[in-house]
């Protein structure tokens, strides 16, 4: 493995909330996305959801109050509960998932993550 | 939970080599650290060892290779993988490790981490 260059992997990353996968961690997927607009509401039943803005600023939206999340920092969703992750511009996250997880919390609606 | 500001936490590490925790996921602790000069040899062999470079940059001595991480990079060394990582000066590190993992691979001689 050689060290993976953020920036050089998202320019790779074609389209908005589709999170390109450039590692592995212990059974994760480490991930790289570009965001903009808001996501839809969802929670992940069974793990954690690692945010870490690389670039720009998020606001993740939680029931009852909104936590926004700016470049250099992190947030770590806890399982089980309901979010919504929203960029009023373009922003680049990491993101780390167990690999197979959902990003939209159901597999019906998930988008098939790229490694890259 | 609050965004967590890596820099500001950067701020609040007293010490080169000793990882403070400012981040829990699915069981792992997510930590900063200040590095500089040489850390010991080394595996965990029950679980990888993610590195981020924030600041700065490091070598990651393998046995039969070194792999240069700048700022903007990771690396994942694998579970079981001898390695030790250099900094020539001194570099900002984002960690994540299973919690419990000793920082040196061995619980005599690891550091206790501190939460912050």
């Amino acid at each position: 493995m050689k060290a993976v260059n953020l920036a050089e992997k998202l320019v790779q990353v074609d389209a908005h909330w589709h999170p390109h996968i450039v590692a592995g961690y212990n059974g994760n997927d480490v991930m790289v996305v570009r965001v903009e607009g808001a996501f839809t509401w969802h929670s992940h039943p069974e793990t954690d959801d690692f945010f870490l803005v690389l670039k720009g600023e998020i606001d993740i939206e939680l029931r009852d109050r909104s936590v926004t999340v700016r470049e250099g920092e992190l947030y770590v969703v806890p399982a089980g509960v309901e979010h919504r992750p929203v960029a009023r511009s373009e922003a680049h996250l990491l993101l780390i998932e167990p690999a197979g997880t959902p990003n939209t919390g159901d597999p019906a609606t998930a988008v098939r993550k790229v490694v890259i």
